[in-house]
């Protein structure tokens, strides 16, 4: 067998220890596939005495990143230090210092990609991050080779497993978002400040890179509406499921003509929907291409084995030498194409789900169906839901589905029926996703 | 922009034509992708004259392969004549010519995937084969390249459209076998003669190709036990519908230690289960890795754009010299990789669906439930669905579920039951598939 490639690990967190261990042990099989021995030489750590689920042998520990960048015999550098600040100013080190680099920091592509495709390539060298979306699932290569012939028009998805995973249990436990956060936390899917996942952050920063490959148009961080799902009420995720409807975090990015939406939301999606079948942490996203039609990619968002499994395949890539094909040729990274132009937010038609609390007096429901007939939204159902303890003073909830409408129609129209004194507390609307006709033949 | 890369197609039905008109019309961002224009310099058809739905110029009609072969300028042969024999012939001349070979030809590779592996690799070429096995969800990909880290222990879904399509009916409709094949020949998805797909022979193809790949192990299509969906009755739909499951064509391949299994058979599955939202023409494949846990891939199966999406996304992988790289390397295919030994049918646990038609008498559900215990299987539940309008003589259908329990002694059990007197008919016996456990981390 011919030398073997050098590799060095930076940080070795859930993701670094899965990763080094498959390197250490298992090396064979790796090997195998690009003809040449992976040598794990480097691991750069804080702190080299910190006692470590996985014991990384003391010979290849390292505190001094110079130590990495001036060593000749190792040519690919994994960053998986996570943040944005340090994991940039190492990415821009190693491709100067002629490594190629692998990293899954989603949070460092949607933020400062463009600068470091570009830096690299001006390096001659490549970066490679399957493992930045999605975790292991791999959804960077089926974008970038498996579809390529594909012009995308869709991409949508779930794309944040710890807001799936507590969507889920209130819809199949009856729990309040609070208790599943709580639950969430004790699992270790959620951190214990969740913020950036429950706000729809951490989901934004996997679109922007995911939609920027799909639609072959730089898609900024900033240009994403964000919305998470701290509130979500468990009584309309109880009201839709009578509907047939469950309740997913989406990210979601569509073409119109030579524009791009790019949203992260809480939608509906009807039970027959492949996404609908996505429970607990997992993670799915769905692929629209004009040859293609509707294909679909599920499995574990993060984990540390998962996410390894995206590492390590990049390694192999970057090993065999193809990584470094796909990255001087394609020209589908976003250092390389136009910045997108944007489509007018709320243009999408959908079906709507709206629950208003209306005081139990005539004419509420008359109100409400008037508004959305003058906005031309046509209504689909109308569910009241009177409890027998109702008390004369309480909100009745009533929900109203309609027909597919402009959103900033619809949003418009609940707006108003704030302003109607038969209407107690602020109107609940979530976008129904359509689901889109089978594509394929046989 | 360098030299183009020539480009022969050899047969231009659905998939064929769809090529073509991709390659002729939309050239552009295919040329992009890999430095070079893709320019389809022949296609080979039977009657130069014959009126398509999509027009080839003439200019590029042939009838003489030799042409082709000859042709220094051209690289890349696309076989899409389908059938065994000629396609074999047309491949061996290929490769030997110093053509590198796409094709989407499943019974193909399945049958003489070894020799024509073997034949390319000492001729230096190369051969893929993405369009192979469904349709165009990019499967073979993800499983050498973006899932090459795992040592992936099962591979099991629905790999037949036709198949599916008609399950989907009879659950969804309630129409009978022969109305949903009836149906599904008049919307294109079955042939005239539906004998391959109806039988599972066309999922043992592409379960031969899968297994062979996921397994590092030359699979046999011989041992795969094959079992298609003609048997198959309504009221065993029906009944498994109100026990929330659903009936699919499963094609299956699990390690066992060092051996595999393989079948093609119908199973249940739980509605909980992603693959139970695969409905109509659609497939869906379930990669278990030892990294990765539990991934999903999802799409159509077929049809002419969708496959046309593989055999392009192959097309492009060779023209950029990917293919190449990973034909030569990657030593997973099956001229390189050992004989398969095989673990012993039925040894696999699972739950069971079994229905008996029991004589209205005392006694029936007891012995039923005598055999089963005294073979140790442990009864889940037990519905007797008798008819308002049941005569005395008619059968009593009822149904039993299992706990897990080894497929062979359940069989074992079953047969026994056709042996009392009790028992009118055949019994029915369907394992259910159990829903694996999430694997990943948030």
């Amino acid at each position: 067998m011919a030398t073997p490639i050098g590799i060095a690990l930076l940080g070795v967190g859930t993701v670094g220890a899965a990763v080094a261990r498959r390197l250490l042990a298992g090396g064979e099989p790796l090997a195998r596939r690009v003809g040449r021995p992976l040598l794990l030489r480097h691991v750069l750590v804080r702190d080299p005495a910190r006692r470590r689920s996985f014991q990384i042998p003391s010979s290849i520990l390292r505190t001094d990143v110079g130590v990495i960048l001036n060593d000749d015999e190792t040519s690919i550098v994994v960053e998986l230090i996570g943040g944005v600040d340090d994991a940039r100013r190492l990415t821009f080190d190693a491709v100067r210092a002629g490594k190629d680099v692998v990293t899954a920091n989603k949070a460092l592509l949607a933020v400062h990609g463009r600068e470091i495709f570009a830096a690299a390539r001006s390096a001659g060298r490549c970066v490679t991050f399957e493992g930045a979306v999605a975790g292991g699932i791999p959804l960077i290569e089926a974008i970038r080779r498996g579809l390529a012939a594909n012009r995308i028009d869709a991409v949508y998805g779930i794309l944040n497993g710890t807001c799936n995973y507590i969507l889920t249990r209130m819809i199949d436990n009856g729990a309040s978002y609070a208790h599943a956060l709580g639950e969430a936390q004790r699992l270790g899917y959620a951190e214990a400040d969740p913020t950036t996942d429950v706000s729809g952050l951490d989901a934004a920063h996997k679109l922007a890179i995911l939609a920027s490959l799909a639609m072959g148009r730089c898609c900024d961080l900033d240009r994403i509406a964000v919305k998470g799902i701290s509130d979500i009420d468990l009584i309309d995720l109880t009201a839709a499921a009578e509907l047939g409807l469950v309740c997913k975090l989406l990210a979601i990015a569509r073409r119109h003509g030579g524009d791009i939406s790019l949203a992260v939301e809480p939608r509906f999606i009807p039970r027959s929907h492949p996404l609908a079948a996505v429970s607990g942490p997992f993670n799915a996203v769905s692929v629209y291409g004009d040859l293609i039609g509707h294909c679909l990619f599920y499995g574990p968002g993060a984990g540390g084995d998962a996410t390894a499994s995206a590492v390590l395949a990049d390694i192999l890539d970057v090993a065999s030498g193809n990584a470094a094909k796909t990255f001087a040729a394609e020209g589908v990274l976003w250092d390389q194409t136009p910045a997108a132009t944007y489509a007018p937010a709320g243009e999408d038609a959908s079906p709507h789900y709206i629950r208003v609390g209306l005081v139990d007096r005539p004419g509420g429901i008359a109100q409400i169906a008037t508004i959305l007939g003058n906005a031309g939204i046509s209504i689909a159902s109308i569910i009241q839901h009177e409890s027998p303890y109702q008390q004369a003073s309480d909100p009745v909830p009533v929900v109203v589905t309609t027909h597919p409408a402009r959103q900033r129609d619809v949003r418009a129209a609940v707006t108003r029926f704030g302003e109607l004194k038969e209407v107690l507390g602020a109107p609940v609307c979530i976008p129904v996703l359509e689901k889109l006709g089978p594509g394929g033949g046989k």
